[in-house]
């Protein structure tokens, strides 16, 4: 016998879109429901993969195909073809995902010169038959036969110029009549033969083209960019034809179970008296609301709105309703889940979890968490009219008003004056650093999502829109053009980092919040998680917004951001540049107040919960002015000036410089081996960390410190390092009279660190994984080099599946991470362990942390919501799929 | 029952070095064989651990040692301070592991007013006991007492000034009564008691002193330094003396039971007449030699020789012993395995074996690798009169004769024109390659072992010193002056490698060779390795080389360096600077042909055996001038000669170079990483490749090429590259009509491929652990700037036990390449594995890649002999440890 290729709608279900494609499986299951559809059947997705490999249908196939198509004659009481009472059919197709507008579809199939009497008689109508018929032959002819559209509509034009007429709609009976035939004269003209009288013969060639559009062009194209495979093959639904435009007691429309647009519960549709779906996707006329037809036809109404109901408690999901009413009978067309905004998202799962519709669990899983980073961010008020200059890349969410300035040194300079600033560069690099964290916003002329300041702009949270190639920056003039507007230095424009677009002039922004819904969702998710979440807190206020976003502990505070600031720059360089350990710790001595007065601030914020401080990190140049920069002021006052008084001092800097660069800073004297070859840096900071400790815990006020020292590879830098400032702390506290529960841990950011995780855990308290530095070790990457240079043509070319500074690489870092995780777990039990790189707010990565057995996260403040989420889902995910 | 803490000589045997020490347990294996050893027993070391942690003896030691002491009299019919017949001992330290001279000793105790007497009697030479009390109270007062020792001999010097006489043996037995009586008030003086006469007191106070010496500064130094635990403890041997300045029939001396300086097999010693051993050491009187023993005493010279060959037998090596002849008798007092020239050593082992004393397997074991390399270098003729202008750090081994030259730049231009050059700088960094390569040596007078021109002249086998900071270099003079010397450019000077002298003009060199021993002890170790040897070559000459050290491949052709060379670099920097794809592949056009006969040389040097050829991996900018240099060049043109021609040429130069720099280039794009975004550079190299392999393939030449792409981190780029590259081979061995057996595989050398190992395994033939990158990406050193930085401080705190880019890292990198090599053979049984950094030649790290079970090592020619016999010796322990 041979395989089942065809499947009337009653034969199938919502769990077939395999098979039947997601239109035929959601056709088969609301057949089986009972909502009115019009009868119909799937020819599957196996026969078209068939058709595809082979060449022609399987065998059986089309006997299938006519014994279903009997039955739906028998159902409807029409014959395909019959000139008395013809069946007329739609033909579309249908895969397993949806690739919108991408193959093809035959409507009003089964007309032919004969039929179209039937329908005549039939309809009363010779109008509205002879519309449908021209409607078929054109759509035969383009998409079956491959003429194009063009030469259709340029018949239909000159019909118009001929009548005096301007609108379709105008022309009559007879000037459809007469455009048919010419529209058949064109098939002929073009083909070299007649157009396919033959109802089943239509049929299948509709069929094979549909088959066919699969591997067209532009599917193709879309398929590669949605990652879907190009194996799956398309199902063919052939379904019966109803009309929306048989008169005033007709219409069509589409409609969402709930406002996919703010989630709130009601019926939210548009559709059209006396119309085609075409014509309400048109736009041509102004559609009604749902509400409208409760007035015309309350019956069919209250019909439409059962079936919603039915629907959405069917599937437990908001649905998006394709429906038509032929002659006052409703018929559902079409039903699928409904696209939604963020907002509406999560008001929908919320509610319908209130409702009893979904569980918790499932309100948690049904929000992208992505979702919730579009409401965390500043946002341009959606009702306002703003005037859009040009249109960059999205890189970092989020709107920001300023004024325009063109260089770094500037924004930093108006920043410290209160000015709100917009940096304007072509590209940034290392040196505008101090004038981008000055700054609103950052727009940049070249550069992509990996480019210098996206990256550092979402490191920070500031909002950003880089390779905006339509502005012209002159930095000469100090303006920046666009077409013919000019922006000058000053001007005020609006960025927003979500969209990409650039706005002249102020727009008004709204403030981001976590709505109620937010909340509650985030609460259940709280309870679904295992995994914690923490915050990378530099500052007292970061440390305030992530405590008020929900994080239950900073789990990283970089302290090299606070050798930055005025007053402390000048200490800062001193420090460097001393010649004699006094030197230096005369320097440090200065710089402690700073720091502590900073940990008093973040514990504060923090009311007790952990506070992981990384000691210093990075190699000591970067906090001295750049080489290169000194080498032009050096060569320039020598050939300039060369009795100036600067030039020996700028040679003396220069040279120190010179010491002090590296071939590979990021491999270079950083991390722990600074704290070993300069013990006093560290112990300075770990006597500011006690000693604003012990301040705040003379006051009773709860306090937990952290120490993590960075970049270990071997057990003995953890095991020197913790010696010396463990003995700085219990001095500290000793002196101070207090008693506080402190930890000492390192980051994991090399490869050896983990590898020897058996040794190093035995040492540590805690471990947080620096995935950046650990993923540029573990692949290779320097990522201020890889991501300018060779990751995009890595992603295009299909060599990497994702930026792995975005997204934790599974197989690499990932196993390393489990391997670190499994050993040190094994020599000590207790060893709390979190991720701070940015991965830590990244959905997959926490799904990747949850389940190698990681004990919390940490992302920057607004993330946090995001990792809750994430977490959640996470855990939820691998209940879910325990078993497989 | 109590412990036992001490030991007859009776008791123990050469197996309880850990209990008893070196020294007792050779004094005890001496005695059992019956060998002629004064009586006497050892303290075990167990009792020295004790009284360091507890501050006293251990219950039942004192105990024991009286009953050993009193076995002893019994057997010398003598007692402990008997006035009489009195009995002298040696109190004398002995550790596990030889400390010479860091502990002390004390000898003739037992003297005391009484004794002395019998002493007299005895021996009816007064002048002899006194001389011996007077020594004995000096070494007590001094080693248990610790008065200074130059106090006695101020004493001493006082009265030889009083009796007009220069010598000590010109003072008579009153006057060293009368000194004898000066020691003991100065010991009263000092320590206000009296000079201890008890002789048991005597003996308990030299114990504890001896114990004590373990922990002096000197000692503990001694033991950071080589590496000994702190916790052994030394044994303490209580020995009865015997004299061998007793008279014309006594005498002592040393001697080998071989010529360790040439390993030829003849009894090698030297002694003296009537002399204690001190005498023999300090060199006052010319020794004599074994041989003229024979004419006075032949019957103790039989004697003795008997004894030499009992103990080499016994002891199956060459042994290094102490003896004393007393009124005829002959005792030996201690014996030891001889250490050795690394030319004798090698001899020694050859010899033995063949006469069958030990195996083959334990001839191979006998040698320390490091000897070879001392063995493969250029020496200065060691009886060459040489005038040594000072001594810097012996950085890469062999001898070099040339002029002094200041600068790279001319180094590189005299050594084109043939001459020989030494390169003498201040420091050497990356620009001055060019010049290094050209030189014979090279000469600093900054940095370690580890500084940039050690590093390279160890990479390249030129010999140089570095660190010499006795020379002054005044570069504006061009000269260099050491002292009164002064070396000017041009002038011929000689430098040592291998010892780190510096020598004014010509020293005549001897040429390095393979001794036929060292041939013979290679091809046993051949016969007992598993592991392959390769090497590193570039150049036909270099590939020459390790044929003929016995290289059974190469394992690491760089292709990069044939980029140099006059005539290629303007296509370089042509194929670089391309801004199309066409521009680019006409510059390779013409490198190909040069790539294609370099690679000719290398087949035909290698007839047949596989050749390993990298791809092209560093960084573009490296052919390119540096950034820094051409900044300094455009700003100086812009200033000083804005109007000039090439100031335009430059400037388009430095922005290419800009772009192309990279923060981290060695993290940056390389390796594959090139390759896959200019495909068109590899497929030439891959071409010239084939184009030679196919050629000499034509002549019936063995030809066996193995492609190596680099730093591949995801299948997916070697997946990507072996497609292109395989079908260029294809097209080219097609085209050529030759069928060529030829591999693909790839360097692993990021921590990334060796974590997804099963993955890339699958598309490799062939693997090579490239553990210089792997070092620097596991560990996160860049190595150019970590061992500048800060490598050296981490060795001095013990922070790491070797520099990991010598010899490597077991635990972390190690522990990478095992699971590498574990999953790689799990998806593909047939993959060859190999190494090809460094490493390759360092005997350690030989043998951890034959237990991690490699296939082959590679390494710089010089090093082929040192990797064979490391790779014997490797597969010899583990199959003696096995059960371990």
């Amino acid at each position: 016998m041979s395989e089942k290729w065809v499947y009337l709608f009653e034969e199938g279900n919502a769990q077939m879109r395999d098979l039947l494609g997601g239109k035929g499986a959601n056709l088969a299951e609301m057949t089986n429901i009972g909502l009115p559809v019009p009868p119909g059947f799937t020819i599957t997705t196996r026969a078209c993969v068939y058709y595809m490999e082979k060449g022609g249908f399987p065998t059986g196939m089309w006997e299938q195909t006519l014994e279903a198509l009997g039955k739906v004659e028998e159902r409807m009481g029409k014959k395909l073809g019959d000139p008395k009472n013809p069946l007329l059919v739609s033909v579309r197709s249908g895969a397993k995902f949806s690739m919108p507008g991408m193959m093809d579809t035959v409507l009003n199939l089964g007309l032919n010169d004969e039929s179209i009497k039937g329908l005549i008689e039939q309809t009363n109508n010779p109008r509205f038959a002879w519309d449908a018929y021209r409607r078929f032959v054109m759509m035969f002819g383009n998409i079956v036969l491959g003429i194009e559209r063009r030469k259709f509509e340029d018949l239909m034009d000159k019909m118009k110029e001929e009548k005096g007429v301007t609108q379709d709609i105008e022309l009559t009976a007879e000037d459809l009549e007469k455009l048919t035939q010419q529209y058949k004269e064109l098939v002929k003209g073009e083909k070299g033969f007649d157009f396919p009288q033959e109802p089943l013969e239509q049929l299948r060639m509709a069929i094979e083209a549909v088959f066919k559009s699969w591997n067209n062009p532009r599917a193709i194209a879309y398929r590669e960019k949605e990652k879907i495979p190009h194996n799956l093959g398309t199902a063919v639904n052939v379904q019966s034809m109803v009309f929306g435009n048989m008169g005033e007691d007709s219409g069509t429309g589409v409609a969402f179970t709930r406002d996919v647009a703010t989630g709130e519960k009601r019926i939210y549709g548009e559709f059209l008296f006396n119309a085609q779906g075409e014509d309400v996707v048109a736009g041509i006329r102004t559609p009604l609301k749902i509400e409208d037809l409760e007035e015309r036809m309350p019956e069919i109404h209250d019909q439409f709105v059962r079936i919603c109901e039915i629907l959405e408690n069917h599937y437990r999901d908001v649905m998006d309703i394709e429906f038509t009413i032929e002659r006052g009978k409703l018929y559902i067309l079409q039903c699928r889940v409904g696209k939604r905004t963020a907002q509406a998202a999560i008001k929908i799962a919320v509610d319908m979890a209130k409702e009893g519709l979904i569980s918790k669990e499932e309100a948690v899983m049904r929000v992208d968490p992505a979702d919730l980073d579009q409401l965390l961010h500043r946002q341009i008020d959606p009702r306002a009219e703003v005037k859009v200059l040009a249109k960059g890349v999205a890189a970092s969410p989020g709107a920001a008003v300023g004024k325009v300035v063109f260089e770094a040194h500037k924004a930093a300079e108006w920043g410290k004056n209160g000015e709100k600033v917009i940096l304007v560069r072509p590209e940034t690099n290392p040196d505008d650093i101090v004038g981008m964290l000055a700054s609103q916003g950052i727009l940049t002329a070249r550069g992509g999502m990996t480019s210098h300041a996206a990256v550092v702009a979402r490191g920070f949270g500031i909002p950003a829109v880089v390779g905006c190639e339509a502005i012209r920056i002159d930095e000469e003039r100090n303006l920046f053009s666009v077409n013919e507007s000019v922006v000058k230095e000053g001007d005020v424009i609006t960025i927003d980092g979500s969209t990409g677009r650039v706005i002249l002039g102020e727009a008004p922004l709204i403030e981001p919040r976590l709505t109620d819904e937010v909340r509650e969702l985030l609460s259940w998710a709280d309870s679904f998680r295992k995994l914690g979440v923490r915050a990378n807190a530099d500052t007292p206020a970061d440390a305030q917004k992530a405590f008020d976003f929900g994080a239950e502990g900073v789990g990283l505070c970089r302290t090299e951001h606070m050798f930055f600031g005025e007053e402390r720059v000048p200490y800062v360089q001193k420090m460097i540049l001393a010649e004699t350990t006094e030197e230096r710790e005369e320097a440090l001595e200065k710089l402690l107040p700073f720091q502590r007065e900073d940990f008093i601030g973040i514990f504060k914020a923090m009311q007790g919960k952990p506070v992981v401080i990384r000691l210093i990190d990075p190699p000591l140049h970067e906090f001295l002015p750049r080489y290169e920069m000194l080498l032009e002021e050096v060569l320039t006052l020598r050939l300039s000036d060369p009795d100036s008084p600067q030039l020996a001092e700028k040679e003396r800097l220069l040279q120190r410089v010179n010491q002090l660069r590296e071939l590979n800073p990021m491999l270079g004297l950083r991390g722990c081996r600074l704290g070993i070859l300069y013990p006093e840096i560290v112990k300075m900071q770990v006597r500011a960390i006690f000693e604003a400790a012990a301040r705040l815990a003379k006051q009773n006020f709860p306090v937990h410190p952290e120490v993590m020292i960075p970049l270990v590879g071997h057990v003995n830098e953890l095991r020197y390092l913790r010696s010396i400032l463990e003995e700085v702390a219990k001095e500290v506290l000793e002196r101070e009279g207090v008693d506080i529960e402190y930890h000492f841990g390192t980051m994991i950011e090399v490869p050896r660190a983990a590898l020897t995780s058996d040794e190093i855990a035995k040492e540590a308290d805690f471990y947080s994984f620096g995935t950046n530095d650990l993923t540029q070790t573990v692949f290779g990457f320097s990522r201020d080099d890889a991501e300018g240079k060779f990751i995009a043509p890595y992603l295009d070319k299909g060599i990497l599946p994702h930026n792995p500074f975005e997204v934790l690489d599974r197989e690499g870092v990932g196993k390393l991470m489990k391997m670190c995780v499994d050993d040190a777990r094994k020599v000590n039990p207790n060893i709390v362990i979190g991720i701070c790189g940015e991965h830590g707010g990244e959905p997959e990565s926490v799904k990747l942390c949850h389940e190698i057995g990681l004990d919390y996260v940490s992302c920057s403040p607004m993330r946090v919501p995001i990792a809750r989420l994430a977490a959640a889902q996470a855990n939820l995910k691998t209940e879910v799929f325990e078993d497989k």
